[in-house]
């Protein structure tokens, strides 16, 4: 059996159908596919791809299958469906997400199409495994699609160790071990044992750390908003969505840096926005916090022509609220499956934490910063 | 300058009166005193001792005091009571805390006897150095004091990662880089700067979350306990107290197998007494959790006549209600300094989840552990 | 003073001159310049780039010039040449440096114009830096330009920890903690001090190991050979050598693709040719070790014409012997400065080791490799 | 099935026999001896145990085990020997294993009468795994006893990862993962499979570089020397030998200060002789190099009587000459299996290498230094 080193898990033993995947050319795509797309403006360590993620995220499956008793068959396909679970992501993973979304009605994790418009599926049918049943695992159904993707997935476990490890930030530094050791199915769901909250705040708190001091970074956020307002303007301008999906990140940059110069080339150089307006929930009307991403854009264009500058150079960003997916973890406590948001005090204390940390933004360039906060207090009816 | 090698924070440069205090008796007596005592038992590879741990805070210390911009006299002060901060301690160090204060009346951090006594007044004072000063830092008094002991200290700062380094458990990562960069002295009290209310609370998350799984784990307390009822047998049997605060771990180790050989044994060779009561604090009643040591030795004795066992048989183990220190660290928030307590959601969140981790505990021979637990119920007054 | 987090030597502060540096667009560059370039192919972890790696050797060179004493304005033009030494790389670093120096007649480390046509010049000459004395540092001249290039400089200290880091190889892992501490300038050379004959030789040891496993891996080279003659047909396709110089990785990758699209998309997604030959130095006549590349090319048709097969599709690759030239550095041996080689007996056997491992090279597509094979050992006459 | 957390390896999980046979006195008194005894001296993190690495070692025998195919009761025996396999160490592990030998003719892997005087056969049996077998493995007997000790035994591996971790030196940074892939089983001996020449010489490397560096840095030696003369004193004290060896580090620590308190005190605070001699190969007759450990005690007499000081103050230290054992590591090269020593050029250069690093050494307290450096000369016949 072949291994890849990994900087992470060490050696990662490759079982027949991984190795066959691992050649396809939709495979070897997330090579370009960084995994902190815009992070690394912040950290620049953290320059880490997809690739190796979903390796990370294979590796732990089969470690929680093994945990679990699971073999066969049955853990053939999850531990497909965990390398492939990233496939679907277009460039620049999540910050593209929203755009794809907007414009094809899917999301990265539908990747049923996928598989069979690629080598994928027939790969997988040589081995004897269902692309449906892979593409239902990626999307967690399913108790075995739990591993895949929910509160207690893989996923989550490889990413945080991860991105801690390539960003050099302490805080997502999980025991990964105890966790894949501790799962359990119980009635189709999966959860810890007993004696497990702690384990499963431990993975919360991480999370809510990573996300204020990498994931929300104030720098990372204005670059993906850039990055943002860049990708629906490339659409604009005549790129297919079925292409643009399709891209890597170095597709992307270049197709910006030709169709869209003026932000391309500042993302590409980091020369960015700044904040006209930051400003947390306390001070924004609900009104605000309720824009979809249309909305943005024509309060962006309002602002722009109130303070009188290029429609272009104004990105108003308004972050979704945090949902902290893991207070809904499963955990046994005292014999009884319970969520984690009933067992844990942690879980309203975080989320009021998190939503102290929901900041408003409203970029522009420097030379533009007082004229748009002017205008975009007018327009969003932000106090003084 | 020399240097030594450490396992955490790689090459530490001594100072020359680092290099003549490591050379004192008094300070080589901490290679014998371990930093975790009975944790090891629970963590195999946790046998640091304080005498890396003090190299640590020292190197710590050195760093903060740049970011503070403290030079000279002030500077070589701090440093020393960093180094010394520990050379107070009794053997099996915070384990044997509180048997020492009953029979003195001191703490291990009242350390100016203990200079004079040695010779590391003299060679403070060789240093121009007065060892009241130090003394007092240790103390930590005046604001400079604080760096060495209060909320935002370096002696946290090193446990955490050094205890995390060697348990293996990757909780106490914390990033004590940024921790040290951002501290500033404000009105005589030691601060974080502004932005780094996160930075206090992941300082606070790691304290709790290496509480719940390393520093409070059961069997760790639970040979703590045996460990302290041992050693007041040991000062009932004549060993002066004088003589016993200043043995190191071999010592005591030794001492305890020759004078009171059933728990010294059982210690040595973690053949340790079994949970007979294990109880949360909602089961608990109020009295029981204000129990002195003298009360818990009394408690003891009325439950092993109960339960008709030898009354050395039967240990009650009544912990402190948690305190979390760390929840009065200062933070500039919005120009403001303000207590994390009031500037953060998590700390109230914390106590309650440290409380519901609160446990009494009574232990004895796994052959009696029944007898015990039946009669302990009587005795505390526990619900069936 | 402002700081970066890095993977490798964690906080990482700026002084004004790097803070001002950083913004420019020509180091902003860097990021999109992997450090690894083709070795990414076989060791997925591995995506660093020469921007994290310019800050290591920046933060190192600080640390050396504090260790050899050298303070103010000679100590910061130091740190600007280390911070920039890199800035000169064209597209995939080392791979295209021989393409560029044929096309140019310069290589990377000449960055004397570079700084002029860029704002690089203009940042330092803001700060009292002289540009060309920058240059000058960086081509390793006078006794601190060893610092930046020599057998003892900065640059290899950082890249042997930081590939090691992030390809999850151990060999790397020196103590540059140490080699730094033990710098010295010793008539005008940079020297380790007395009792380093080890820590000298651990540099080279690690540099060895790496170059086996890591630098030199049969996938890497593959693929780099690949890389080289794509970049050849680029440049003879009508790509002006002056913009393909300054492209980053991301516009190489693209214009590849478009240009030379056989290997532009094999390269990008994996699809390696396979060794037709991979003969060891002992069966491979002198005049093949000392083919230029322009004879490598002329081979390479000559095997493909012979094997009827198309002359894109044979690519011949013949290695540098190595030339170690950590072996050169210098160490106090008893008072007197001495040539590792001279004190070392592993100087001798790591270069035999070394030249046992090389390898001569030809690649093709699997379908052609044994008819390639078989016309190779004709053309280059190699017995069989 | 159990698992215990550890620094190195991170979770290693127990099976039934692991279990039991760590919970009898004869492994728990593993907690109670350092792995790396005086070294800690020079390396203040280093004071990780025998219990920990014999856990370490079990760990890999697992693997290596798995990687050969071999299950069932031959594995079990193999994986309780790598267990056991330092349970026959005295106080203080190597340092006292040649007075142990002088005094009982055996040595710390020759465990059978062990295993039957202590309850480990007992539990052994109780598994059906016969102790004797246990013992022969222990010694390296048969090619699965190759795995517990033999020149690519799993004891090694641990050992230079973990003394690597707690010294915080990175020169013992194997690649252990790929050396236990690697193993094969060839006509009943253990090899590496083809392609790894450099993996055996990395392991090679690794025990020179931490041989110069840790093992037998000055420090430690002077140190070990004069613990092995005060154990020597305490044996002609009258402490008797089968006492002695299964004494833990605190009871010889206490036994020492009580009955040799010269030394012992001195040990303990780490007051330690310096060196009067301290010369190379080269300057040494070869008479002196072959001394027997008697001759040793005796020559420190004589120069002790000519330098009119105590007797006891004066300690010769003859180190054999370095064996390189790991030189002899079998590696299939071309289908052939051949020794390593045969197969790299660095085998030899190592050894001389190693041989240029040797020293004679004479110890003395301080004031004597000088007078016994003197007589050294004249009795050793030493140039001047």
């Amino acid at each position: 059996m072949n291994a890849i080193k990994d900087s992470v898990h060490d050696w990662i033993p490759l079982d027949p159908v991984a190795a066959d995947l691992l050649d396809t050319e939709a495979f070897q795509r997330l090579r370009h596919i960084k995994q902190l797309s815009t992070v690394r403006l912040v950290y620049p360590s953290a320059s880490h791809t997809r690739f190796e993620h979903s390796l990370g995220v294979y590796h732990l499956a089969g470690q929680a299958l093994e945990s679990l008793g699971v073999e066969g068959a049955r853990a053939r396909a999850v531990r497909a469906a965990a390398l492939l679970h990233d496939v679907g992501h277009g460039p620049y993973g999540h910050q593209t997400e929203e755009v794809i979304r907007r414009h094809t009605g899917t999301d990265h994790d539908e990747i049923g199409d996928l598989l069979y418009e690629t080598e994928l599926a027939g790969v997988l049918e040589r081995h004897d495994i269902d692309p449906d049943r892979v593409a239902a695992l990626v999307r967690g159904e399913g108790d075995l699609g739990q591993v895949v993707s929910g509160e207690l997935d893989v996923d989550r476990m490889d990413y945080l160790v991860r991105d801690a490890h390539h960003t050099g930030v302490p805080y997502g530094t999980i025991d990964h071990g105890r966790l894949v050791r501790e799962l359990r199915s119980r009635d189709g769901r999966l959860v810890l044992a007993e004696g497990n909250v702690q384990t499963a705040e431990s993975l919360l708190l991480a999370r809510a750390l990573m996300d204020g001091v990498v994931y929300r970074h104030h720098v990372s956020r204005i670059a993906g908003a850039m990055l943002e307002r860049a990708c629906e303007r490339l659409l604009d301008a005549g790129t297919p969505v079925a292409e643009f999906r399709r891209m890597a990140d170095h597709d992307l940059l270049v197709a910006l840096r030709e169709e869209v110069p003026d932000l391309g080339a500042r993302i590409e150089r980091r020369d960015l926005y700044k904040r006209a307006v930051w400003t947390g929930l306390d001070r924004v009307p609900d009104a605000v916090t309720e824009l979809s991403r249309e909305d943005e854009r024509r309060a962006a264009r309002d602002i722009a022509d109130e303070a009188d500058v290029d429609r272009e150079r104004v990105v108003v960003d308004v972050p979704s609220l945090p949902k902290l997916k893991e207070s809904r973890t499963r955990v046994v406590v005292n014999g009884v499956v319970r969520r984690l948001e009933g067992a844990s005090e942690l879980v309203g204390a975080l989320r009021a934490t998190r939503r102290a940390q929901w900041r408003l933004g409203v970029y522009a360039p420097a030379a533009e910063q007082d004229a748009v906060a002017e205008a975009a207090r007018d327009v969003l009816g932000l106090p003084r």
